[in-house]
């Protein structure tokens, strides 16, 4: 058995699918002369089949895309001829020694490197040509492209150092069981789109994973618990069975409170929307009785891919999740990038402390082609369908007036080649910097809602950083001072008679439900496998209730206290009453 | 002329000192096999002259400090003859062709890991040993040690790709002009310090520096217009001088008013204090009549050094400030490691956001033998003068509870050991963390005082990193939640009857002076170079002025807008009148 955090909870039972860590792969012993002639043939086999590969690749995009938009196989399979490139890494291997495999990465280093210190565009996106190419070369020179995929047509439990979002997308909902990891938090993107997939996630397992699980070993992970059974006995087999068909039952008693009236015992009615990351999670979401995309975060549109998705492709996502909602809303958020989200085509810069760095709006209001094509993308899909726009990060009414700006010239050209959007589209912005808290009473005079991002925000109010396990413990989303921050902001919004939601992990936490009652904050958005459980709870508090809990909360002096006595009125799931 | 950023103003003229960095020194080209004898006497050469040193070192020693506190050199030498160690060595010589420095690095950094992944006190400090005796050896065998050392006996500019606050402790005030560097950033505690120290600085000459500085380049430094003059013409240079001779009268003029009262004209009183990181410091500060010390940094004790300071050695510092100030307050601020300032020999875990991880308080409450060994000699300290303790990064009341249970802790077994300490010194917590402004009306019941530390809280208040250039332009202590943030620490000060000061680098700017009259904080402590500056602009103001001023800040929307505000009114330093 090994230990973790659980990240994700439920039951999952089937075999390990480990994803091999590419930097363990490297060889870090020389080479011999004598195998240098193998290995220089190592390397030809690894171009002549990323050659192959792209050739292909190219062959079957061309009928969809045309020829001009295939001119990028073109640039990679130039990068694989080019002498230049080439020379490095056989000089590299010639002269040190070294395996094909650490001479292209270092070739490509050093590339990636000169073109991204020349200050062109041009020899940048260059410079992103060759890292994908090169990468390419590397999958086929470690052998690892193969082993990347998981088995075909059999569920599988997910093993991995970490993972990335992108990874996430890519999982198929009727194969992934659930996931283990040695990296990560319990309030990563990773995590959240475990529980928005509902599948139960396991990590931390750190320095224990790669001895302990083998490919194929048969797991349980219990997401609950933060344990891994690596190859149980049938006894323990057993047992989680029963677990497993309870917890089921508990979600399916749950799911018949998916189409009924979303309301405290005295009436007092909420909207529970959905987080997501994607198209796949609404059909969950409905079906799970959201209220509406509380927020859609776009960052997975751009990532996983070369450049930047154009305006019709990401105008087709927002148009069809519009559609899809049948008039139900839908927060757009602009894109999020920087702090612990990168994309690999566009270049961030190294930061020591990303979360205090360059992110969200700060780029896209120094990138305002890209966030002009987002808004644009956004206007249009408006005309279909109840959207609105809100902008992350923001920390100043500059800030704010110069996004405004640029949604206004996008509206401008939009009006002027005829397009259609609405007109009246609403935009909010996330409250999730402190300053932003401070001052919204001032940003309230330029937005229609105010969204409060309870991650980030508890994070920059007690200095903590949710993904550091050194401080996890001083990460308080019921530290008193979060709580005013959350009356301060509640009470800038009434005052100036504006929308108000919460959407951080806290809006799924039943523990608040009091501090929501009490703060007359009625709209909540969580992830998708928080809304029924949310929803339980809510169907048997009472506002009169909690309204004392509330008075009772506000008068403690540490979290401690605030959760002792929200535990004390916490109203229970369905099957433990 | 290299353009870079002004950090420390002031102009100085003189050769320039450049340290080389030691990262660019090792060889990456592997030596032949012909060669690996000739290597291997290069090792043995530096392993003796390493090995006479620590000898030297010990004989030097033992007369002061008794046989038992040398044993470390014997440890040190045992090192240098150890086999394993040895074998390391000449096996990465012999088998992968690298040269000796080489060969040291990669076994000191294996061991080092090796030692710090043992869970196990001692084996971690025989890491500790073998980094700082492998540190010595590699000084000798790159042929560094000399060229580190400054020209004797004749001024110079220093020139460094980066330097460390340890490294500016060593700094001679006598001999060092002034400081260029490529990296750091205004606000880093090496700007701080230079400022301190009266030391012209010009950072960010990014890329520009190694190829335009040489040793002994004749360099004009303008640290008030950051720019860099190399081997400038005989005109520039005069006319240099005669800036330099008009400076020099401003702070001669400056000068005189060290012993007047600090008050404005309709005779609010003040007390400016000074910041200091070292003993140093204190009679250039009370040279500039520094009505105490507000913020002892003790970070400085614990730098530069192979092992934690010993309580004994703490407290002869402490009680020599205490006693130079002759009654004068001394704010002691326990250890602010962490975040970005941190110790060789004490392992912080690699962070992605060190600002908002494990530091100050976070260790020391986890470390509580080093944190109750340094309260301890603080409290010695206290029977011989005017001392406070200060407690760095608290945000929550049980951080406080906490550090104050263990001070009572030091407090009982001085008592029962019969040693003296003031029985009331003064508690206070610095204000640097949003949560502790939120919650310090609760912060306020257990502790005698404020001090706000404006360049964290600025830096969490606005998510933004002080020391990131990608969003230096968005740390704006002027900002109107940071002003409000302010307010509201000075209100809950006020009504629990506490004192407050100010202690970030916003207390040495004179456009803040009309905030602190119009807030009624009349308590400011700054770097020793900024206390007569904003003294002369103090003497300048009227408070009935400043009030008017502070109700028109505290109705802008913006930073800009204050700015602008407080600019008109701005009090003009004594020449340009």
């Amino acid at each position: 058995m090994v230990e973790g955090i659980g990240a994700s909870s439920g039951i999952a039972m089937g075999k390990a699918f480990v994803i091999p860590t590419w930097e363990w792969d490297f060889p870090d012993k020389l080479i011999d002369v004598a195998d240098l002639a193998f290995e220089f043939e190592r390397l030809y086999d690894g171009i002549r089949t990323s050659k192959d590969e792209i050739v292909h690749m190219k062959q079957e995009f061309v009928t969809v895309l045309g020829e001009e938009q295939t001119s990028i196989f073109d640039a990679h399979l130039a990068i694989l001829e080019d002498p230049v490139f080439m020379s490095e890494v056989q000089g590299i291997m010639q002269r040190q020694y070294k395996a094909a495999e650490v001479a292209v990465k270092e070739a490509i280093e050093k590339f990636v490197n000169m073109f991204d210190l020349l200050d062109d565009q041009y020899m940048k996106e260059r410079a992103v040509d060759i890292k994908d190419v090169g990468n390419r070369l590397l999958k086929h020179l470690l052998g690892a492209l193969e082993e990347t995929l998981p088995p075909k047509d059999q569920p599988y439990i997910v093993v991995a150092k970490e993972l990335i979002p992108s990874q996430m997308v890519h999982l198929d909902n009727n194969q992934a069981l659930g996931l283990v990891t040695m990296l990560g938090g319990k309030t990563s993107h990773v995590a959240i789109m475990a529980r928005a997939m509902g599948l139960p996630y396991v990590l931390g397992v750190e320095g224990k994973l790669n001895i302990a699980i083998q490919n194929g070993d048969f797991l349980i992970i219990d997401g609950d618990e933060g344990r891994v059974y690596v190859n149980p006995s049938e006894d323990l087999i057993e047992q989680y069975k029963i677990r497993k068909s309870i917890w089921q039952k508990m979600r399916e008693k749950l799911q018949t409170l998916a189409d009924i009236p979303t309301q405290t015992k005295d009436g007092v009615a909420f909207q529970l929307a959905a987080n997501i990351s994607s198209v796949k999670e609404l059909d969950q979401a409905l079906r799970n009785g959201a209220a509406g995309v509380g927020l859609f975060r776009t960052e997975f549109l751009y990532m996983d891919r070369d450049s930047l998705p154009e305006e019709e492709e990401q105008f087709v996502v927002y148009k069809q999740v519009a559609e899809q909602l049948e008039g139900k809303h839908v927060v757009i958020r602009t894109l999020d990038i920087g702090g612990d989200k990168s994309l690999d085509y566009f270049a961030l810069p190294e930061e020591d402390n990303p979360s205090l760095g360059y992110r969200a709006i700060r780029i896209t209001l120094d990138r305002t082609d890209l966030f002009k094509t987002q808004l644009r993308a956004i206007l249009r899909a408006s005309h279909y369908g109840n959207i609105k726009i809100l902008y992350p990060m923001i920390s100043s009414i500059e800030e704010l007036d110069k996004a405004n700006q640029i949604l206004e010239e996008a509206k401008q050209e939009l009006r002027v080649e005829r397009i259609p959007f609405h007109p009246k589209i609403e935009v909010g912005i996330m409250i999730e910097v402190p300053a932003a808290v401070i001052i919204a009473d001032i940003l309230a005079t330029k937005v229609d809602f105010f969204s409060i991002g309870t991650n980030d925000l508890v994070q920059y109010i007690l200095a903590v950083d949710r993904m550091n396990e050194q401080v996890a413990h001083l990460y308080d989303p019921f530290h008193p001072a979060v709580l005013r921050m959350l009356k301060r902001t509640v009470e800038a919004a009434k005052a100036a008679n504006l929308q108000i939601s919460v959407c951080g992990e806290m809006a799924g936490d039943i523990r608040a439900l009091p501090i929501w009652l009490g703060l007359g904050i009625s709209d909540l958005s969580m992830s998708v496998m928080s809304i029924l459980r949310v929803k339980n709870s809510l169907l048997q508090s009472q506002y009169s209730e909690s309204a004392a809990i509330w008075e009772e909360v506000q008068r403690c002096t540490s979290g401690k206290a605030v959760v002792d006595v929200l535990n004390q009125y916490l109203h229970q799931d369905v099957l433990t009453k």
